[in-house]
């Protein structure tokens, strides 16, 4: 994997919260952002409104329709709902094949008593994507990082990624992106199968931020 | 939950490294201990191969039968294999009832790439104990605290035990042990229900451990 500065980063799902902030973010870092939605006109606004937040970013940062966050990127941010993936992900395949994709869904269910895991026949999120885009370098991450501390740009994410992959060089990429927002850190775990784990953990933060009214975050020690 | 100075804690398959580590940190903070064993003997011979290494703390150290090691305890600790649970936890049942139980197992598998979570009917390793163990007071906690590091007891443990149950005031007795290990500290996620991510967690963690030849564990931020 090339890591040119810098790159075009594609946000499937971009402007919902978690996209907004990572895509922020990869913007401060000097990368060109497509935050792509189902709708590009929608996209283009929701840009427009960032803008006044974020001032001197906004040249690097595009609304576009989700084919064209895929077709136009070298790397692909996968930033949805669990429950959209599927139809999206079968739409855009074909601009994805040999492209580094950062799936950062959650497959998690929300009732009175927080979040929990839903089953997923592929075992998690990320596998599922990864068997819906043949070719694609898919790598998990960013699944736990609060999309609320990612939009304060002033401050430092004070958080470790948990990565992982069957793509070595994938996650090494997202190691280096990781790095590249103030505060984060990326910390590789192992093969994809370990991303049912990593995205249900988030279902743990959840709880810990529901019980101490927080936006929690884990660092690992001793790496 | 009374929370008498010392507790006596009774350790099911404590001779085991979590049983012997989390064991001797408790003899630390004041607590009288009981190793239990399949065994007997084994785990007096256990805590007398102990006595050498930890100096003073023998005498609050004994080695037991599993079944005393519940008869006899104020708290009672599970840190079986998860294999040897069911078996054992029937065995004990008459003894643990109305006690806080404070389950350690982890439902894991290993094979060549790692350690992977194992499909278990009750949901947990920790809900199947509740559920053969009428009256007990489960709290689920310390699946991914370092054997290596708590038998190290010269040194702080570095970690935040996450914790979850649906008993409140047991989960809070085991905040305030957890908080008299030196170093450590609990943190509440929330319902029993989260245990499965948080046992499998831990083959995130053994995952981390590999590819950085660490004994890694987590910090949470914000809390």
């Amino acid at each position: 994997v090339e890591t040119p500065t810098p790159l075009t980063i594609g946000f499937l799902g971009g402007t919902g919260p978690q996209g907004r902030g990572l895509g922020l973010r990869m913007a401060q870092a000097g990368h060109r952002v497509l935050l792509g939605s189902r709708d590009a006109q929608r996209a283009a606004a929701v840009v427009e409104e960032l803008a006044e937040v974020v001032g001197g970013l906004a040249g690097d940062v595009l609304g576009v329709g989700n084919e064209q966050a895929c077709a136009d990127a070298d790397v692909v941010f996968v930033v949805l709902p669990y429950d959209g993936q599927a139809e999206l992900l079968e739409q855009v395949a074909g601009h994805c094949a040999g492209k580094v994709v950062v799936n950062c869904v959650n497959a998690l269910a929300f009732d009175k008593r927080g979040a929990v895991p839903v089953a997923v026949e592929a075992g998690s999120a990320a596998e599922e994507c990864a068997a819906l885009l043949p070719g694609a370098r898919v790598s998990s991450a960013f699944h736990d990082i609060s999309a609320v501390r990612l939009q304060r740009l002033e401050e430092p994410v004070e958080a470790d990624v948990l990565i992982c992959g069957d793509d070595d060089e994938a996650n090494q990429l997202v190691v280096h992106l990781a790095g590249q927002i103030d505060g984060m850190r990326g910390v590789l775990a192992g093969p994809l199968r370990l991303s049912a784990t990593i995205e249900a953990f988030t279902a743990v933060l959840i709880g810990v931020n529901r019980r101490y009214k927080t936006h929690a975050s884990v660092r690992v020690v001793g790496v």
